[in-house]
């Protein structure tokens, strides 16, 4: 089965709000084994909204109509269902009764513009709306499916998994398709290498691997096909393990694992704690850290030396160090590191010391110019990175740098 | 002019994201007097982005492709645009040679993938991307425009903003018809209230006034269409200011402008300098004023007292204080901002200390329970609010109010 979605309504045109609702129905056609290949959106317009319904039914088996069920004069969907399915609209008693109670019961003065929301096309089904007045509308004609549904994603959502889910997973019955999917998140490796390691797996067509960047990070994205979620699921995880396989330590976490969980996890894991010193970040890095509920058992203390002085005062670097190479350098960043594990007597101290722009570089020391302390009490290291992008992306790309350091320390650490 | 845009992506098709770019520029195509009558998401397939890229430009004068721009097999947009502009692609040396030089300037190896991205359909021109490696495109041909741009927010909106908005302002021209709108924001007042107190505003329909609820703001967005720039600017300018008027001081900025940005810009032009101790957002708070640019002149440290023992060791709050009301008391709110404030030197200090959850809530102090303490060397005080919402959300909304309670003491602050 094949469908597609087009969302009417000019403020959704005109990009006054963005549509979250054909995303939502898209992932769900996905998950009952339904193909979109395409969606669309136009306007308040009732021609040019024929015209594209019209090339949705023509290509598809089932097409949702998005929005534009009010009683507004603007709402056309159901002038636009009418058209294009040669459905007549008449008014429905029922409908037009549970109207007129509800704003009875509210002490409301019923418009008449209102009663329109009981015009529905000849043989659509009315499907109830228990969270506005709109109800949303089904039509089965020609061996093609329109179902119309309310804009608000709070009248959509409950409406769809009540009314048209049940529906649609008894018709895509039988040989329906499942499609299940998993992503492995990837840190240290950028997307062009990690398509080169794997761009063998990428060719198949069942399980399908694609990979998307981020900021900092690369996600790789598995789906499969199959006729049950269990072998939908099954064709993932082989897939996701031999990709693991082949990329090794840069695969950090799954789905929605973010990078400070497996970070936090494996410093529980592992009994240590974490103390932290940051300059360009700001205390981004604390802050991520902290997000993880449970962080409180490995994390007790971190420091934001944003000045010069601070990190003289609170942390004791040397007064001289700085002024001899300067507040973001190899040896700032390593005493950072060190001094903040004395400080807080935790096991790792990791610290970062950079330029995030957009002002305050050098030639020497360009914006973007970072580096990442880590001291674990043997040895005190640091790591020169060179990052793109805004002020905002530069410390983001920092936070997940200090993350997977402090992530690597953890898997090499053998205890 | 006519405009339509095409995102391509699979991941945008099956609504794994969320499109946000294609409604950026239809307002951009908007504010420029561009009629936008179509919008249309397609997979990473070939022949059915060509077939609706095809459509568009039959339709439109002006096309916008967005995403598929990267190195990876998937990113098709190059080929969508040289097949249906009839435009055959061929590599461009200048941009060749940028993109390995970026790589090379990084210490990274340079896969032969990462050269597709300096392939350019003939006749097109390469917009530079300043915050990624893909050039977006630009290419007229036959009374058509079409111009691709990178997937990525971050690259996108700079790239339009920098290459693409003065190219189509000088083409549009003549007798468009302009809408603009500016956005107040408002921290400290409930959506209900806003929108109680300027109901009779809202009934307007030029300009418009619509409100939106965010986590721990509100934003009223006011609209006006005009027959130039400066008409339409006037008169939502003479809107706001009304919309000022009656709310006062919770309007805190206006547009892009962030709370942070708000703090920092009153904390220099008083001339203050400000040091935060956190414990439940744990560095969200110093990461949020560090995120200005410029933050540097009134921020120079902050600590993370996430644990009680840190507390007592870095900020020296009396260990019976905790002992006998608890870490999560106005109490110790009051001795962590006075206490942070005297280690760091600065004019004020301001704390955060409460329980974010999703554990640590009992019946006397539930999930929510947050303190905001605030010390300027006369006096010391702690406000007690109790937020709902998740963790993350508890976490935001404990910074809104603490950047808040700085911004009305900046505000009051008469020197």
């Amino acid at each position: 089965m094949v469908a597609e979605v087009v969302s009417i309504g000019t403020e959704l045109l005109l990009g006054q709000i963005v549509d979250t609702d054909a995303p939502y129905l898209a992932r769900q056609l996905c998950a009952l084994g339904v193909s979109v290949y395409h969606r669309a959106t136009v306007g308040d317009n009732l021609e040019r909204a024929v015209a594209t319904v019209k090339q949705a039914v023509a290509r598809a088996d089932l097409v949702f109509l998005i929005g534009g069920l009010g009683p507004t004069m603007d709402d056309l969907t159901r002038d636009v269902m009418a058209a294009v399915m040669d459905a007549p609209l008449a008014r429905d008693a029922a409908i037009a009764e549970q109207l007129t109670a509800y704003f009875a019961q509210r002490g409301a003065a019923l418009v008449e513009s209102v009663l329109r929301q009981a015009d529905v096309p000849a043989g659509a089904r009315a499907l109830p709306n228990a969270n506005g007045t709109a109800p949303g509308l089904l039509l089965e004609k020609n061996n093609k499916i329109v179902v119309a549904l309310p804009g608000p994603p709070n009248e959509l959502i409950p409406l769809f998994e009540a009314e048209v889910f049940p529906f649609l997973r008894e018709r895509a019955g039988g040989d329906r398709q499942v499609i299940r999917s998993r992503t492995l998140r990837i840190v240290g490796m950028g997307e062009s290498l990690v398509e080169e390691k794997v761009r063998d797996l990428m060719q198949s067509a069942n399980p399908t691997v694609a990979p998307y960047a981020k900021t900092g990070e690369v996600h790789l994205r598995v789906t499969a096909k199959a006729a049950s979620e269990e072998e939908a699921d099954a064709l993932t995880r082989e897939r996701a393990d031999l990709l693991r396989a082949i990329l090794g330590a840069v695969v950090y976490g799954e789905d929605e694992n973010t990078l400070e969980e497996a970070v936090v996890r494996l410093l529980i894991e592992k009994n240590k704690t974490i103390a932290t010193a940051e300059s360009c970040t700001g205390g981004l890095l604390a802050g991520r850290i902290t997000n993880v509920a449970g962080s409180s058992a490995v994390f007790h203390t971190g420091v934001v030396t944003y000045a010069n002085e601070s990190k003289v005062d609170l942390l004791k670097v040397p007064q001289a160090l700085i002024a001899s190479v300067g507040a973001v350098s190899s040896q700032v960043a390593r005493a950072m590191a060190e001094r903040v594990r004395e400080l807080a007597g935790s096991d790792y101290g990791i610290s970062i010391t950079g330029i995030a722009g957009p002002g305050g570089g050098t030639p020497d020391k360009p914006v973007g110019l970072v580096y990442v302390g880590f001291a674990d009490g043997e040895t005190v290291t640091a790591d020169k990175h060179l990052f793109g992008g805004l002020r905002a992306d530069v410390r983001l790309r920092s936070t997940q740098a200090a993350l997977n350091r402090l992530r690597l320390a953890l898997l090499s650490n053998a205890e």
